[in-house]
């Protein structure tokens, strides 16, 4: 994989990690304005943030506001620093393999 | 896919399409160069061009330099457009889903 990370690779993946890197460092994503920022259904959301969670690269908590349920994401320091790593061997790459 | 492209994102053939775009524009490269540069077996590499030609994003061409057959490969416009878009849309995402 050339220093690109499995689980980050995937499109929907790369997408929620941009976002949830995107937030101040003390914020929290909700679920719901996860489901509509990125345009994906709550399923499909919510399988993308397991695999996230287990690989440690997202915190989810679940709580209870008044009576509502609510969801929260947040990116791992160990998260951001596979992104940044992912990211970076993107530039790589794109850069032009003859100049590794 | 946002954007990305299907054929381009398999993260052998973005090194390959970057080593073919890294080319003058008069150049080709010889088979058994990208073998070596991307370290990749023959047959591994052959499978990845083969889909890249389908795509029409490579062009191949066999002929024999003395009694040895060799392989040129080098991009069409159509492969090098198709790489820029992918490059651009990753760039989209990586700046951040928030921002789009």
């Amino acid at each position: 994989m050339e220093g690109l990370d499995k689980v980050i690779h995937q499109p929907n993946r790369l997408r929620i990690m941009a976002a949830l890197l995107a937030l101040d460092p003390d914020e929290r994503a909700e679920f719901t304005f996860l489901c509509d920022l990125l345009e994906l259904t709550d399923g499909n959301l919510g399988a993308h943030l397991q695999r996230l969670q287990d690989a440690r690269y997202v915190m989810i908590e679940k709580k209870f506001v008044g009576r509502k349920p609510r969801t929260y994401i947040w990116p791992t320091a160990r998260g951001r620093a596979a992104f940044e790593a992912h990211v970076e061997a993107l530039r790589r790459i794109i850069a032009g393999a003859s100049e590794d």
